[in-house]
């Protein structure tokens, strides 16, 4: 799209021609005091302040609508959890791999962090994260879609270890179990293992936050949060899914013919608007819609952005290095001309999948489908006034 | 490099053989206690304390030795300031750009923020980044070299404001000025802006922190630090440079011929081994080294690794993706058999360009050497008994 010099400045409201002397007139003149001296740890500015949105005791999102690029800040990554988040004293924490091995072993800590490691920018995400039950309401990105997150997660292949240990080559799931006050435990194909898990002790550069597993969690590149099981003490390898509660009571998709759905693990392609949304409001000119898609299934090759409620759809500008299983930045520039609008975002992922309509999620999985693995193709109504309110099928 | 799995199984101590149940011996059982409730901010596990290292009021350096992969936790990354940090209030912040351009103009941060932006991960970097006076003796890698960090970049390109004021073709060199005590004012060739330069105002997904310039600062990637001006409030553009005192009396280099160089911007390659490292102490068997390469030229194309001293080098493996302008990090396998031992690594960039010796630096460079831009070839010592010292030239 091409934009004249002169409609970007008519658009950039607040920008006006000045004369060099204008540059003194801050009201507080900091080049006159000497400012804070060094520290060990830095504080954000007092005027930022980006909180997580807790839902009850077991769950708070990550805000996107103040969030740039694709890494979250740790402290502001989403967290779900079934007992609350454990303390755990890392010179105590042990890892044990039993079952189908030729020889159960038991971790520690600095056992791990001793092996080869690696270090992938990958998303995680909750299978329950959808958020936006109802349109034309004040919603934000973070209610909608808060339980998703992108961090550089550093840790040691579990193939290795599965190496380490001699698993047994019948094995084909095997079971990962926290221990947290939920011992939460859920069955993994063995396959995953050998493709990109990991056993995670780093994120975003240091070790791995309370909330995200510290000391150390399985980390399933693309599947669902809850898979990805957190405070990890026990692997058991075995010839067929233990069956828990998790996989069973919980965490099944209802389906439109009236079969369930177990262990959907893929985390499939989805996109989210986080500028302009609620609580922004526009004034019109030119402004760069952007946000944030991803895919469990590997790259995002393809981010369709809407300004007209779905008629016309142009290809955003994605945000080199796209990565695989990792928060990709969409841009897309748009004129709003100051009439009620609806924007729409639709993720293509390297395998083809489109990012559904609600219309389509419901015929493959009935009308339960507010529930787990719901990603349909979603929106902001930029009013005339320009508030900005949350929309979705249907549309108007 | 072949590692067969006994070997690994003797190298990692305390891996023991157990069985199950051992597993529900944990001295603190968190499985029977209710955690923590979700919460708006995150914080680090009381047992996870790393912090930076305050040099006098005006530095500190990131601590990496503590640290994973390549993302610098933004409370984490280097500080230097020469008045201190100010207190930037964001609603009165503006920044000017003046001089050789058809309109003046000062944009407010929202103004910036409406502008199409860009993601970057790049290192920063102090010219002045040089701790290893003196070898054989107990210093971290933060104190060898702490004032370098890598994050997330959000802002808008230079050359987009460039046009949006009409920069005169005939401009050559910008002025950009800080609002601290210090109105750090530095010259810098407008090449650069139409290059890569960006005022960002975002860092690792958030509002940028107060000590790297809240709320926008001068990012110019791969250029020395003191150039990128924080606290961003004036950019004047000229046919000259404008020879402040921070490009005279400062930051420029003494050389062996008597001469000095002035506008040395360009950060040159170099590494640095974070593990195993001062304060460590090892134990006999497999251990991977690993630690951080980066180079102002683009990217790290190869790191050396020795570990006799530098007899022979091995090419390390480089974590993917390898991103221009960033921290890469690098891991090489290495059996310690419990001998003493001289580790180094040696980076090289795209240019062809190889991280020097000392003595190559001093060639060039004469005794003053140690100042600004100095990136020898640094090492550990491992002595017999497991612990580490800094190595460096004369390496015995």
């Amino acid at each position: 799209m091409k934009v004249s010099r002169r409609d970007l400045l008519a658009g950039a409201a607040g920008v006006v021609a000045l004369g060099a002397s204008a540059a003194a007139q801050a009201p507080s003149d900091t080049t006159k005091t000497r400012g804070k001296p060094s520290r060990a740890l830095g504080q954000r500015s007092g005027a930022e302040k980006p909180q997580r949105q807790p839902r009850g005791a077991t769950s708070s999102g990550t805000p996107h609508q103040d969030l740039y690029g694709t890494i979250t800040p740790s402290d502001l990554h989403f967290e779900r959890h079934h007992g609350g988040v454990p303390e755990i004293d890392p010179n105590s924490y042990s890892l044990l791999i039993h079952g189908m091995v030729e020889r159960p072993m038991m971790f520690s800590l600095a056992d791990l962090k001793r092996f080869p490691a690696v270090s992938r920018i990958h998303f995680l995400e909750c299978s329950g994260n959808f958020g936006g039950r109802t349109a034309n309401v004040e919603l934000t990105p973070q209610q909608i879609a808060g339980l998703t997150s992108t961090s550089e997660w550093t840790g040691v292949r579990l193939a290795t270890l599965f190496k380490e240990v001699g698993a047994s080559p019948k094995a084909t799931w095997f079971l990962a179990e926290g221990q947290d006050a939920a011992v939460l435990t859920r069955s993994v194909p063995i396959a995953k293992a050998y493709d990109d898990a990991l056993i995670a002790y780093g994120q975003n550069g240091e070790a791995i936050r309370p909330e995200q597993g510290y000391p150390a969690r399985l980390f399933l590149p693309g599947w669902e949060g809850n898979a990805n099981v957190k405070w990890l003490r026990r692997i058991e390898l075995s010839d067929r899914p233990f069956m828990t509660r998790e996989e069973t009571s919980k965490y099944t998709d209802p389906m439109a013919d009236g079969t369930a759905r177990m262990f959907s693990f893929l985390m499939d392609a989805r996109s989210l608007i986080t500028y302009p949304a609620y609580p922004v409001t526009l004034t019109p000119g030119w402004v760069e819609i952007n946000g944030i898609a991803w895919t469990g299934s590997g790259k995002i090759v393809r981010v369709d952005v809407s300004t007209d409620g779905g008629k016309t759809w142009t290809a955003a500008k994605l945000q080199e290095p796209v990565l695989s299983k990792a928060h990709t930045r969409f841009r897309h520039l748009w004129n709003w001309k100051g009439s009620e609008a609806v924007i729409k975002s639709r993720a293509v992922d390297e395998t083809g999948y489109v990012q559904p309509t609600k219309d389509a999620v419901i015929a493959l999985r009935g009308i339960s489908s507010v529930g787990y693995h719901t990603n349909p193709i979603t929106g902001w109504r930029i009013r005339s006034d320009g508030t900005v309110v949350y929309a979705a099928e249907p549309w108007s």
